[in-house]
């Protein structure tokens, strides 16, 4: 058993869109599709993988550095023990080889892509979507076959009003999400109660609407901010501030006493765990975001889990970033607390399934093999010209 | 005034050595070299910039999003006001846009290179040495001449025994160095301190041996070293444990009363900031060496100086990693505390001017422009393929 190429390029995911801290004009998805010699209905099976949305690719790591070493490395210092399949934990030792510590960014992209396609992989080995060899070996079984997801949109862009905005979130709710999501802080305060007011009203509760900064704010900015949306009562306040400032957010949590999210932009076990030595999130309330694809993958994204275990968090506070059909499968698969969904943004990689639909806010999980990339027909055409 | 081009490449610096956590046999830099239609005596001026050592070339960066962004800007916004010479703090702000905060790493190398080249023509285009620049802007005109510098070495590699070991060093100490810089944490305990003792020999003064373990330990580890290393009384114990655990570094700190040494693998202002909120260093003592090549270059080195101004830190407690000319004219020019060098290590890529010798642990600052790369002619001839 063995991997016969590893083929990787950059896909432009460029569109109008903006929200408070960067426009996506320039912004690009690194795809992966690692082929093995495992022939299954006369084809040899192929994983594939992508770099979710919102970080650059990060093909320039893929290339010098990740495919070298994977394709160099011994046949079986791949494998698992009994050489059945494909090991991701292996296969990510032999990625990190020569990577020194620290400097998480750009590089756990790249792993994650490559991850995300070795999972692929492993899954169609075993003929079984992703969240039920998940469940297989991490939680005997038990698979949450029904995965809370939330539709993230409501981004600026020119010429858009307040109905644009509203026809935009009433799509979104027609279509089957129960919870909304908008971005914040890229108009005046006075704008954004407007556009926060005009979504309420379609929603009905305010606990169905998100809102999302960003990054963009000083401390000071977001507990002015804050203040002004805690009466509200939404359902988080999201990245009110850099996602690295810790001590920060552990201001803005002693004044804001509603739900807040963040950690999108947190690549690593060991700066998430920093977030939660020093970033006064509270365990009983707070969402944690981290993007398995952004950050080293699944591999890693267990040691994420077992560490927020430790710190006595549930992995139901768990909502990754990225809206990806590989997050959805984690969730059903290891029972984390749902799934960020672009109904209507990124293109291609925005999206699960061409038959997933929510309903009331929730997706029934389809039964392809793997992570079901062929079954979403825009990205699996992309996937296919490498 | 405008630029011309801006070319760029990756060499291998390929060696036989390795610290604790990774050898060299992949390793490469990252070289930039930008033309303006500044010319000087019949020639356009050229400022040369590379990624430091010990992190990888993030070339795919440098191409695909920075010197786009670079080259697609109009000719002004590159200029200080005056319009008679390239601002380096306005081009980062060019580099940086639709960047997403956090994930500082890569990225930060790539923007590094390109930011010391920047330096570099700027110096060039005022016909000074980039310390008397950094002076003039900076600290009133004022120049630290000498400059204390210390010799890392004492890596390992194959058949390399403790006579070679101390051959090595002894080279160090007859070329003018003071203090010198061994690994450690890549053997035993017990092998470490021989090494350690055999080191000791020769420099007579253990304050005048270093000691780093590259990041390599857990935190009982590192406290079980420490403990062995404490009675030595040396310089510092660098890196004992992961860079980004913050409160490791508060547990060390507690047990280990001699000064510590660490900050080469975070690579921003706002990382650098959680070191000194959360990682118990002590400004009487403790060594700070974040590399501003590796780190957002110079434009983002001034404010990690800034903010350690505002903790209470001075200056005079950096001293980089990366023995580079560009720190070795940071250190002159804006009064930190001295610079790293590798006389015996990667190639063209360690040392300095090749006239340039420490005296008494000391360099004497030479007069060429810019950064003085062209005075360095095995990487001159490098960059010159360019």
């Amino acid at each position: 058993m063995n991997i016969v190429s590893i083929k990787y390029g950059s896909e432009s995911i460029r569109s109008e869109i903006r929200n408070a801290v960067v426009d996506f004009s320039e912004m690009t998805a690194g795809i992966v599709a690692i082929e093995s010699d495992v022939i299954r209905n006369g084809k040899p099976l192929v994983g594939y993988g992508f770099t979710s949305n919102g970080r650059y690719a990060a093909t320039g790591i893929v290339k010098d550095r990740l495919v070298p070493r994977l394709m160099k490395a011994p046949e079986e210092s791949l494998l698992s023990p009994d050489g059945n399949n494909f090991d991701p934990f292996k296969a990510w030792e032999i990625m990190m080889r020569n990577e020194k510590p620290g400097g998480h960014g750009e590089r756990s992209v790249a792993v994650g892509s490559i991850d995300m396609a070795l999972w692929d992989l492993v899954a169609k080995i075993e003929d079984l979507p992703l969240y039920q060899v998940l469940a297989n070996r991490y939680r005997g079984g038990q698979v949450s076959r029904r995965v809370y997801v939330y539709a993230a949109g409501g981004y600026y862009y020119p010429g858009k009003d307040l109905e644009s905005l509203k026809d935009e979130i009433k799509g979104y709710l027609d279509s089957g999400y129960e919870t909304v999501k908008i971005k914040i802080g890229g108009a005046t305060l006075e704008e954004d109660r407007k556009r926060i007011e005009a979504v309420v009203e379609l929603t009905g509760d305010p606990g169905r609407l998100a809102v999302d900064a960003n990054g963009r704010f000083t401390v000071l900015e977001a507990i002015r901010w804050g203040k002004a949306l805690a009466p509200y009562g939404l359902k988080w306040y999201e990245e009110p501030i850099d996602p690295v400032d810790y001590a920060g957010h552990a201001e803005i949590a002693q004044m804001y006493d509603g739900p807040l999210a963040t950690g999108e932009n947190l690549f690593s076990t060991i700066d998430t765990r920093n977030l939660i030595r020093h970033g006064g999130l509270r365990a009983d309330r707070d969402y944690l975001q981290m993007d398995p694809a952004l950050s080293y993958g699944l591999v890693e994204y267990t040691r994420t889990l077992e560490m927020l275990s430790e710190h006595g968090w549930s992995r139901q506070r768990c909502i990754p970033h990225g809206g990806h059909q590989f997050a959805l499968h984690i969730a059903a698969g290891l029972g984390i607390g749902g799934n960020e969904s672009y109904p209507g943004v990124f293109g291609a990689f925005g999206g699960f399934g061409d038959d997933v639909q929510p309903e009331s806010g929730y997706i029934e999980m389809p039964d392809a093999p793997g992570i079901g990339i062929e079954t979403k027909s825009n990205l699996f055409e992309i996937l296919q010209k490498l």
